[in-house]
């Protein structure tokens, strides 16, 4: 254990484990100055009364980075210009939140002259990765330090104890509690029931974004979503800027019960692992962006671009944000999404989105062509000599077997 | 246009395209016999009263196929197993059924020594394609003859006038309708006011392998499905053969209002089309086997196999079914299949599926490694190490660029 | 066929071919006027004394577009930096040029007025397909006339008879000749005893850029190559433009024997064929280009970016130039292309290309890092833990499959 | 450090490292018994004398296990089929050897009843990984050992000093050499000068399995190799096992200056490194075997395989051969490979292979069709028909276009 720390930036959540941090560091470094640092990604609620609980249990410092539009503009909606999605379903909310606060705490341990980075990530997690990936990005020699992964405090209970026998002063109770992780874009649940996929999960219980689709309403509500270049800025008629809209989205998602997933995943740490997770805004720009790219894409892109959404997803998953690969992708993506502009309307209704209407200025949807009528565009005896050419290595591969079996 | 012709097989469905074509064949092309036939891929009530039909209509021979089970065990299933999907949401029903009827048609043309097959496919769709390359692939000298894609008639009032003119005994209305396909895996809708993206489809009235959410129960209905080898089964403990359990599955799907699609697809010959698709079994299938791979499949696995599914999906939606690629592909998913066998448990609710439980004799789910609590098969210490590692390049990029810097 | 035609762009080289199309041209298409259109790319000599052929062969008007530089600079190297390459080994030499080429047609064609573009490309090759889509991407409904496709001139020899019966004045000479494309990036030789696979190519009678192994120097040649962002600027130390070190290179690659390679390939429209290629200085620059790409690309990006080297060299090869998903591609390799900076010197020997030594102020390569000495980047021992979360799938599978033996 | 370490299965290779560490594990682990046990992949004349310089340095047991067969025919075949290459030139010599040995360890190990497994791999390279998922998969709670990550001995000096220190009986020198991995397919060849890319490697100081082309013969070697499913079976007409043919082409190619590559790549545990690798009969092998592709695959699959060959080239690299992926890869390469049968002829000339014929009862290259001529099975003007409906997008889209314009 490097010995020689006089200062350390916390990634500082105000919850049990980071309070007792605090403490922890002070006792097993010789008394280093603590430095609290919380990022706003939107976590709302939970980042009340967190100045002066930091400095009550022992932090000299305090800091709020105000990263909500940072994290929708320059994190979100680069993601879903790329359709960045984890094995098929995960749309990555909490994976898109760690580069954006990893970099935020660089930015103050430097301003700070601090020797080293804590965080409060478990051992066995993704975000131990992705936060340190970004630290390494912009500090490649930042001392960092882990608590989960080594000390002696194995379980809620051993915190609480420990916080006790040092009168670090919390509001404790015992219970256990889902996992979670929360910030504009998308909660996520872990832990508990759900540990054992056999387990239908409580989502009566478990829900705070929203509903589940029975106690979404009977009626469907109709909106309405408009793009540039692959961004949203409007909704329902209305300008609006990136995190007011997908606020607002979150609220009409909820609502209607929209976005819930439930999944067993691969983390990077080589482990299987169950969550839940709520973003109903999210899916609701996921659903409207790949509509309005059906008919603003050609071919060519929009599968290629499927292959380039898998890695991007991956890329992100793995905390591998501040990386030459995925800002070579955004240029990919950038650059396809020039011609995605345009108008989709959708029906929310008990969990379900469906397509009401797509239009565009850039649509390489031609009624006229696709029409079963006639056209001057096409001329449907093109097909033969088409199929001719596009069989032609079946035709010679059957020729050639043929021949074979003379 | 090759004129010795003299005995044509020709894919019939009693419509008044192929009742219409009886006629043209005969009087363009020297009065050759023609032969009827019919693949029975379960469209069921269509398939009544076909025999009767055709030879009515100037065939001189009807021939009935049922490719019903070949359908779900030789095509569908593997096509489930290798996850194909086409534009991330299209089930491939149309594309399932042509490769096995396009083989069947060439089986009757050998059999009787026929000069050409004939088929009524538009020179605008993928169907023409699908059909040809079956047929390319088992006599790659057979004479094709499309007439869609040659003939005068050029709408459906074109061949109603036509079927007038030549005494062709049709129940005719002149209504319109939205172009179908059918089989026991889905219902096609295109055409008429689906034609413009615009238009949201008037689902109550295209809408027959089941109901809206809307019109759905408001309780939810659970199923469980038994898998071995990436295969169905048994549904809700009771073993049953594909088309059995298929045709349960549409049942208890539609019901729930699952399954239906609406999208805008590029099609293989070139131009964007929009389409309304139902496929209520299916979707549970795969939505089912999706969960159960998830705790069966190990990351890597998964992963490619994400990229191997979109590329089978491709070959499917182009016809490609009797080619070395996809039978290669399909030896690469019959061997990730070997441990996907387990039980999935659904909620099935107003369009929703929702998983309710997973269960696998070959889980990759290790719940003690999994949970935040301690365990003796992985070391959280460890972490520090593989991110160092896994960071490397990023920590070698930001020590390069500081020195560049300098 | 298409009749009121009155004045017709012709893609013009001189040969035989078009020649005779002149005179076909305005005897099948009541005596259209012919606007003649040569586009350098670099075919160098094939070029002397044209326009006064064509004229003197009935066109009006005669236009030489020198293509080069554009060819070089925004064909070539964009391809370079994108590592475009098909089947492995083919460096796209014809694929490069008819982009170019085909919109220098359209040009004069809107220039002119014309209500077609002819050219004489064969009906089984590559060259057609991307001539016309590079004539489709900018004037869509461009009349196109492909007289190969649909003429009764059926051979070579028939082409001299015509040229013969309408006086057409030609050097004319009987002897066949392997079919060639040059230009400054290559030479193809196709035909005759080349169609056989089975036949080892005649090289000394074939060879034209330089020589084969066997013929070059005794002694090796050194070379060294500058790179910004991925683009050649410098040989030996002179900074020169595209075009001029490329034929510089040419001149030393040919000699050493580099870049001479034998191939099957599988064409376009559907069939395998047979080509000898010569791209000596392509094959230095591919090779030199991939050498820095080592040092200052990281491993993500190397990696991805091998499928994306495929995925655009099938598109050059298809004659997708112009179109969203290239150009997106660029993007991507655009932006890796930042680093490529640095030096690469070469030995060429007898057809080898060895690295001498490579060298970049973007580097990644820590010698420090990599030796098998101690260094304070590294802790040996995080390779431990690193294992041990890397493989530790590989160990959850064992133990459940150990746990399902007992 | 676990302490209750009673028998350990040593990877033993009698050079320095695993001769220092018997007498280091009997002095850190209280003396445990030591089971000496080496694997011939083929690196030949190291392995002589080996039992008795084990016994006499204080192993108990020395097993010698012959992999060679199985390396040849369950490794490198399989890799063959697959075209594997890692980072484009690559034949992954050293990583084929690992699993097959890891596994060898295993048996052993589980004969023996031992506690743990000791390695001499560096902490820096590969090999460590390769070895111990292998282990993994078949032990895996297997203790494994390798001291090199956390031993006090530095250098080779320290181990020089450690052994005389012990009086372990070596013939010991003081020179430093490159670090080498040599077996029946390849040798490479690390460190000293090589550390530093700039540096042209020395390669007649260098080289062993052959000679540089400078240094070749004047005049080519024509050779001609059988395969039967994708494997060589027959060298010059003369029927032989695989180790054999192996050893017979590592003869003529080492002789003809084949298969020397430098190149700079990236290592799995995150850092760039140097190589020098000698491959002569494998390069042999992998040139002839793509080239009976060209003829044999179709363009579909041959396409697609390379995108496996390399995603196969990063799993062996990485050490990932007992895995579900590498296994279904394998299915789909076996799949492949039922058509590639033929022979191909080779000339070999200093480091150059040329083609000098192939031919394939399985071909797909159809001579008549590839012709400029006329044929019966190719109509020319079936191109105009493909090539609109090819372009149709870039149609679309320059329509589409235009009309904005407006």
């Amino acid at each position: 254990m490097k010995k020689d720390i006089k200062k350390i930036v916390l990634a500082y959540s105000g919850g049990l484990d980071t309070s007792v941090m605090i403490q922890w560091l002070k006792e097993n470094y010789d008394n280093p100055e603590i430095i609290a640092v919380s990022g706003d990604v939107g976590q709302a609620d939970e980042l009340e009364g967190l100045e002066e609980k930091a400095l009550k249990t022992g932090a000299s410092k305090f800091y709020a980075l105000d990263l909500k539009d940072a994290f929708v503009e320059d994190i979100i909606f680069p993601c879903l210009k790329a359709n960045a999605v984890y094995e098929n379903v995960y749309l990555l909310g909490t994976a898109f939140a760690r580069p954006i606060i990893g970099k935020g705490l660089v930015d103050i341990a430097i301003q700070e002259g601090a020797d080293a980075i804590c965080h409060g990530c478990t051992g066995k997690g993704n975000d131990q990765v992705r936060f340190e990936l970004a630290i390494k990005a912009f500090a490649p020699d930042m001392h960092i330090i882990a608590p989960w992964r080594t000390w002696e405090l194995k379980s809620r209970d051993d915190e609480i104890e420990y916080a006790e026998k040092h009168n670090i002063p919390l509001k404790i109770n015992r219970e256990t509690n889902y996992s979670k992780d929360k910030n504009v874009w998308h909660l996520s649940h872990e832990g508990l029931d759900l540990e054992d996929p056999m387990n239908e999960p409580k989502y009566d219980d478990i829900l705070e974004m929203g509903v589940t689709p029975e106690n979404a309403p009977d009626v469907p509500t109709y909106i309405e979503l408009e793009f540039e270049k692959g961004i949203p800025v409007a909704l329902d008629g209305k300008k609006m800027k990136g995190q007011d809209l997908l606020l607002a989205l979150n609220e009409v998602g909820g609502k209607n019960g929209i976005g819930i997933i439930d999944m067993v995943e691969n983390r990077l740490v080589g482990m299987k692992s169950r969550g839940v997770y709520e973003t109903p805004g999210g899916t609701i720009l996921y659903k409207a962006h790949e509509l309005l790219e059906t008919i603003t894409l050609d071919k060519d892109t929009q599968h290629f671009k499927q292959h380039v959404g898998i890695k991007f997803g991956e890329l992100l998953y793995n905390g591998l944000w501040f990386t030459p690969l995925r800002e070579a992708l955004s240029a990919f993506a950038d650059k396809t999404s020039e011609t995605v502009n345009g108008t989709v309307k959708l029906k929310l209704y008990k969990g379900n989105i469906t397509s009401a209407g797509i239009s565009s200025p850039d649509t390489l949807y031609s009624e006229q062509i696709a029409s079963f009528g006639e056209d001057d565009s096409y001329d449907q005896n093109d097909s033969a000599g088409f199929i001719n050419l596009f069989g032609l290595p079946i035709k010679v591969k059957a020729m050639q077997d043929a021949k074979k079996q003379k």
